[in-house]
């Protein structure tokens, strides 16, 4: 992502003049100046002020706005400021606001607060769209449109529950087809009318949120509001497009947040961004995780980080202050797994509501001579050093972990076997296994081009959707490692279990049989007990909150159970499969487990990690044309050194050259590119 | 119970064709011979399948499926399907929806989901079970009837309002009355007409489910929600008899279900059938005590276990699987507790919604080579050979201990003195001490005729009801031994406090007077110190919760207090009272304490346990007629060594003969009859 | 407070004959007799029995019961009975009762269930204020008025929305300021129309009770729902004045209860009265902060114990009987902290409903011969014999500490920092640390003249008020030491944050800039390092919670963090400024630091304790004319040696002399005066 107005790293973020007097605006010019700050992110909460009332709309403060901003230096990414609806529309048009989950019609408050099917917030929100795009088409200083913001949170009104049978008219087509999809003949829920389908929630079908009775209509209905919000954001990306079509359009995700669709909503956005909000005791390999999720929305596309906060967040337990060098480190940690901008929630500091205590570039104290903000001007700086060279390059990983939203509810959703179960976090113990031997990873799609890979990761896959298991024994029949684990190929994506076997359409490549499935009490343990040494694996391991009882049918055991009744039955396989391998791990592992697992595999198809890095180390490559970047990034408050491959390298950052090692001050950050002869 | 179509421990379970093609079926029909199973309990959920609107019934495939199973050798429990109402008779007619204790009104879904008060219910319940009684009243297959399913859950909408205050009007009389009852006079509460009486939720006098301001109104909502859904079932069963007088009517109970007073509806029912659901980690001796309750929701007559998993269930926690051979082991539980049938839920397991997770005898996969089919088709073979010979044995405990589901309600909803009393677990570590003692034991009524035991023990009974008081001095007089505890005796059946001097009419009997009750926080103790050797009873104890602080008004001090301000008070006292004894046990103490207080009472009337079995092995006793048949369930999993009495037995399950000691393998079961001379 | 009708302890409690018999009645007058019971607090909950319906009043049992009670010696506390609606009123008029938190419209049931902005509500109790006042005002029995009863709770209906407008426009004016004042314009919430405003609940801008998206309205709301219950009051106390304008007017408070500002309520009540309920493990320096802050309303007024339990509670979750001797003790606390009555709830037991297991001067037994009984009875003579000696004596503190529930909305209702700041904990915190050093401290109101004071400490003073810096500068110019905290002067009353650094307004005296707060997380911790000794402190201290990262800005550094990125900078400041001194504590410390703060501060004005005391006894200070009462009280199981200061004592209680120490038994207590000459 080049953008030819600003071919840089962009650099700023959100900016709310409106909650300020011209005196201060000045001091923002200066201080902007003084941080090298190009990028601005306005009117995401704006619309009250620019519609007052449902005639009248003033846009004299955008402009003005957006016009002192330029003067300075600064572009923007202008938002529709849809993202929470103005009082006046809630009073006169009740339909815009939402039903919550126990059913309670909600008054105005709050944001993200509109109900997606409201005919009211829709129409308005288009038409914002339509007058925004016409009025700034042509103002030079317009980057991006940054359509709501942070869409979320569902709605439990009739305007959804009448959306909601005309969708369901359109996925299933008829009644029976629902009644079959949803299995509906249990505790006799059959409908005979489209109109006695009600939604589902604490005063129907479910209760604590995640369960329900039926999981075919709990999954649906989480379908039906991803798209609903979609199709708000379509609205207004269409309006957009229609009148600047040339103008990118995006709106900002929020990584693993559960309630979207996120790679269906990619597909509608032309580049992806999003707001990182790690808290100080996230694993930094999490937030790595997210950061390459977010990569892989569109395919390996690079991204913007839209928000982070320069120093503390205010909505967290406990708000700890980002140490000095950490918001640089986890800045550069995002340009790492393929960010091309760098920008905050929020440039100053809001002095009433909820977000007073979240940091910002220029705190309440108003003046440069703050820890953050020198922080802040010193990556500035960096960033304008830097100009386009990373820009658009691309992660080269041979491995790919999948991650999918519908499997997630469909797990969540899951009456049994196990609370214990969290499919984000055995998502997460692939990646960070990989993570911690340096082996670029891609989080993936499971729509995605598998053979763009060598190694595909699918842990607890749970729901195989339709030419899943095809496109599985395709990829490895051509030489592909593929490794699932328990509680996979299940249901399929109507949540209905696929009979003759688990894990169904996956058993032929996996080439075993899971008769049982055992969960494990707290505090219980089983033992992945090694028939041999396989590569990096060796004796005998920890397990638990799940257990498959599986036969091998075809399949090496590579592994037993050390105990209980399943004792001595395989709890690791490995199957040949054409010309490539597919493994099968029964169990929830300990992470020593995953990385010798890992390593084996990449031995077998020759990955190699980036750098061979200490542990607390992390370094990832990008790829542009003939450059490769290999970040490295010091997570610890010591510094490291870090052994390279021989050749010599040039640190983007200082210039400076490392052959050999390369020391790493604590939290520092190279930007490493080899000499050309 | 005989049954004269089906002589034999019934064995089969829940069965749902409807949910299933015709080819599944044939699958059915040959696994079920395969397995053993004589009985399918069908039309549990079908309402909405055998009435699709208001006018049509079609009982089409009910005809075929009762048809196909009999021509299979497979006897039904024909069920009424009432346990949930179809889709379109709650959109039609919002009064069959609940409205629950947030005050809220329900929408369709889930299941037992029907206001006991409805019209609408009531009149189209009764009406299918007058169309099936008419139908298949002469059937071959027909052995009994399911009313409805698991019964409970409380509404507490208009109609129930209106209900309750002519429920009140019977039960109080007048206005007065009822004031009275609930002494309304504290926080001015007076009500002067009928209508002033809103049901008690969390809009009026409770909150958090069993928090209340009035124990009376809340106690009444209570035996009248009860009554409600009784009245149901009554409405039913009454149709089911005037068509066919000699078909037996059940309903599936749950065990120590807090919301209905089962020793109540067990008098409307002709034979107790229940659900049991323990988790890996149930206390077997606490599955032992609910199958005695069952057992004495009849007086001693036989029961049927309606509903067993033969693996795993979904809706715990974590759903482990039932290790080889804890199915037969629990099915022969209920079995050497009264249980006369052994049933499943389910026969097959459904592929949608949310039990599906919930183990079958056919599993997913379809074919009978698992594991658990393997073991359900072992017991099904063995239950044929023992034919009827168990059929209709009872009990012959001479203890008992009484459990009362008003006593539970008023110390459930009692603000003060503790949360951390619990009044099952009272009641258990009574139990259980009988039971690691291997004395018969019976669960009995309140109501109960005392007279046929030798000893009565009655935790907690802190409610003591009209002629309560009465009866226990008559049973001690005559030579019984009865046990209490703290707090009891306190209030009447309204929750009034019997004024005068804790455990009110019991102060008599028990010859003590109980000034203070003491609420220990958590972690602090007191404890029982014996003043001399009692039987088995000596040295000091641990003990906790609630110390009652007593006086000695007749009756000998046996223990004192070990320390707080009421050390050297009486904490354990046992009074002569005419021929028999009482014994008031003052706080509650450490299982070890009670092991040796019950053996005490034991061995005071000769009661002898039914034989020395070592821990982890349970040993119980059914007698009929003439014959004697003794129980050996060995729990652990390792084999136990049971020393016999000097006779020479059989083991009914394999025909072998057993002198002075019988091996009893890991979870393995014996049935023991004393071989004739 | 000396009453001329009865100028002694008034001794007695709630009496509520209206649940009893007239047998019932005499054994009550024989027993207050036998007690020393010489006033009733009567009719707090009789509305529907004075008032069965809209038209009719009946006082007749009220007239009765006070010319019984008189006849026999006990004056009465008489209560206008509103703290509870009749049901025939909730049904006639629901705008009586309350919508709640979470949107929903309340049914009949419970107590201080009125909506105060009920027209229907204040009608009706202002009718019987009336009533009572015209028929009782020449009653000799009547001591005081108690009107309603533990005024608490919000109301959130559509008479409340509309009140709520009333009551904004009247505070700020115009919709502009309210606008300004909640920062409206963060997330576009601008409201143009004062009908767009609606109240901040579950369904608008709140969630779980005290989280909030604008704290602007959210502290407006309990602003408007304290001062609307205070209305309530107001309407009464208005009516019964006008009436009977010598006798005095309370109501009953509740400590530290968070919904109401009780500094402004006190300026509305003649005397202040309050409900002391402990549990058995409060410390008994938190309940002796609770009587101060009860004192500090009035300015330091003597206050009436209103309601304690002589033995246990009901609603507690464990509600531990207290001790031989502890009723005595904290009664006598109570009094050392300015009480001049020695009242309970309750002197008869209810037999039902949710207060029965709440302890009585008569039990349930009936009779006088239990412990408790003869406790109160001791009790009852003692205070007898001390006549009115005592009365009306006032604390000489010279050190006071600030409390303000606007503050502590406020920081309830902060979106950060951290979970962990519980603002009556760090006030407690202080608190403890100079009753441990037996240190004579006022709690006082934020308005209060700190001229009084040589030490005013101001613990989290998160928000300062208008003219409140300028009020500290003047009280430190002038010789005063002020100490604050972390976390202060940050906002003003609309919790706007004050620009230009941290502590705001407070930053000149304090000679500091808060740069920074860091929140830590659970169990991490830091150092407050001394950088020599400074009195009593010297070493090394732990911190946690929060941390401020400060800068002197002309305060001396007494200390810094020991560790962490501002390890070195200041944690401790003293800042000279005029003739007095300004204490900066930069974080929340362990206990031993508070104690040595306190005591080097002390020192520094030569502040003395009341007595040299081991730790677990308390002494306290009334002065009265020229005489000094030192109360000394044993809190131990043990008895204590008590040094004095050379002179010789008279202990009020026994008449015995001490000199040099004093032994003061178990839970014993003392009232020290001088021997004259």
């Amino acid at each position: 992502m080049i953008n030819e107005k600003l071919p840089k790293m962009w650099y700023g973020g959100d900016y709310n003049p409106e909650q300020w007097d011209a005196d201060v605006w000045k001091e923002d010019d200066r201080m902007f100046k003084l941080a090298g700050i190009d990028v601005a992110t306005i009117n995401v909460f704006a619309w009250a002020l620019s519609q007052p009332d449902e005639e009248t709309y003033d846009f004299g403060w955008l402009d003005e706005t957006i016009d002192r901003l330029y003067s300075n230096g600064v572009y923007v990414c202008l938002a529709t400021s849809t993202g929470a609806h103005p009082a006046w529309m809630a009073r006169k048009y009740p339909d815009v606001l939402r039903v919550d989950y126990e059913g309670r019609k909600r008054k105005f408050g709050g944001r993200h607060n509109s109900c997606p099917n409201s005919p009211t917030y829709r129409k308005y929100a288009t038409i914002m769209a339509g007058k925004l795009a016409r009025r700034y088409k042509v103002h030079p200083a317009v980057l991006i449109w940054h359509v709501s913001n942070e869409y979320g949170g569902y709605c439990y009104c009739d305007n959804c529950a009448a959306a909601f049978r005309t969708w369901l008219q359109q996925h299933h087509g008829t009644l029976d087809a629902v009644n079959k999809a949803w299995n509906t003949r249990f505790w006799g829920h059959t409908f005979y009318d489209w109109e006695d389908i009600v939604v589902p929630n604490a005063l129907s079908e479910e209760w604590s949120g995640s369960r329900t009775n039926f999981q075919g209509i709990s999954l649906d209905y989480r379908r039906f509001q991803s798209d609903s919000l979609l199709e708000c954001y379509k609205l207004e990306r269409d309006e957009l497009k229609r009148i600047t079509p040339d103008i990118p359009v995006t709106t900002n995700l929020m990584g693993f947040y559960p309630e979207l669709d996120y790679f269906k909503w990619a597909k509608e956005m032309d580049v992806v961004s999003w707001d990182n909000y790690p808290s100080l005791d996230t694993p930094f390999s999490y937030t790595a995780m997210t950061h390459a999720l977010m990569r892989g929305l569109k395919g390996g596309q690079p991204f913007m980080l839209m928000e982070q906060t320069p120093s503390v967040q205010n909505w967290q337990p406990y708000n700890s202050a980002k140490r000095p060098g950490v918001m640089r480190l986890w800045s550069y940690q995002a340009v790492a797994h393929g960010a091309d901008t760098v920008m905050f929630f929020q440039l100053r500091r809001s002095i009433g509501a909820c977000e007073k205590y979240h940091g910002a570039v220029i705190e309440h104290v108003g003046h440069e001579h703050t820890r953050v903000f020198r922080e802040c001007a010193e990556l500035g700086k960096e960033l304008q050093q830097l100009g386009d060279r990373i820009l658009d390059a691309r992660s080269d990983a041979k491995v790919a972990i999948i991650y999918d939203w519908e499997n997630r509810w469909g797990i969540e959703l899951s009456s049994g076997p196990t609370v214990a179960l969290h499919y984000v976090d055995e998502v997460h113990k692939y990646y960070d296994a990989l993570h911690q031997l340096h082996i670029q990873t891609d989080m993936i799609s499971v729509e995605e081009d598998f053979r763009k890979y060598e190694v595909v990761i699918a842990p607890v896959m749970y729901m195989s959707k339709l030419g899943f298991a095809e496109r599985v024994e395709a990829f490895v029949a051509q030489g592909g490692t593929f490794v699932t684990t328990f509680f996979s190929g299940i249901v399929n994506e109507n949540d209905l279990v696929a009979l003759g076997g688990y894990p169904g359409e996956l058993r032929k490549v996996m080439g075993i049989w899971a008769e049982e499935i055992d969960a494990l009490l707290p505090g219980q343990h089983n033992q992945i007990v090694m028939r041999g040494r396989q590569g990096r694996l060796e004796g005998t391991y920890d397990c638990g909150i799940l257990c498959d009882v599986i036969h091998a049918e075809g399949a090496e055991v590579v592994a037993e159970y050390g105990s209980d009744y399943y004792q001595g039955m395989p709890s690791l396989t490995v199957n040949a499969f054409g010309q490539g391998k597919a493994w099968y791990v029964a169990t929830s592992p300990e992470p020593k487990f995953l990385k010798d697992l890992m390593q084996t595999i990449c031995n077998d198809h020759g990955i190699e990690p980036v750098l061979k890095a200490p542990q607390g180390v992390e370094v990832t490559r990008r790829i542009k044309e003939d450059k490769a970047f290999t970040f490295v990034l010091n997570h610890m408050s010591e510094s490291k050194s870090v052994p390279l491959d021989g050749d010599t390298y040039v640190d983007l950052l200082t210039g400076e050259e490392h052959r050999d090692t390369c020391e790493v001050p604590a939290r520092g950050v190279m930007i490493l590119e080899k000499r050309r002869g």
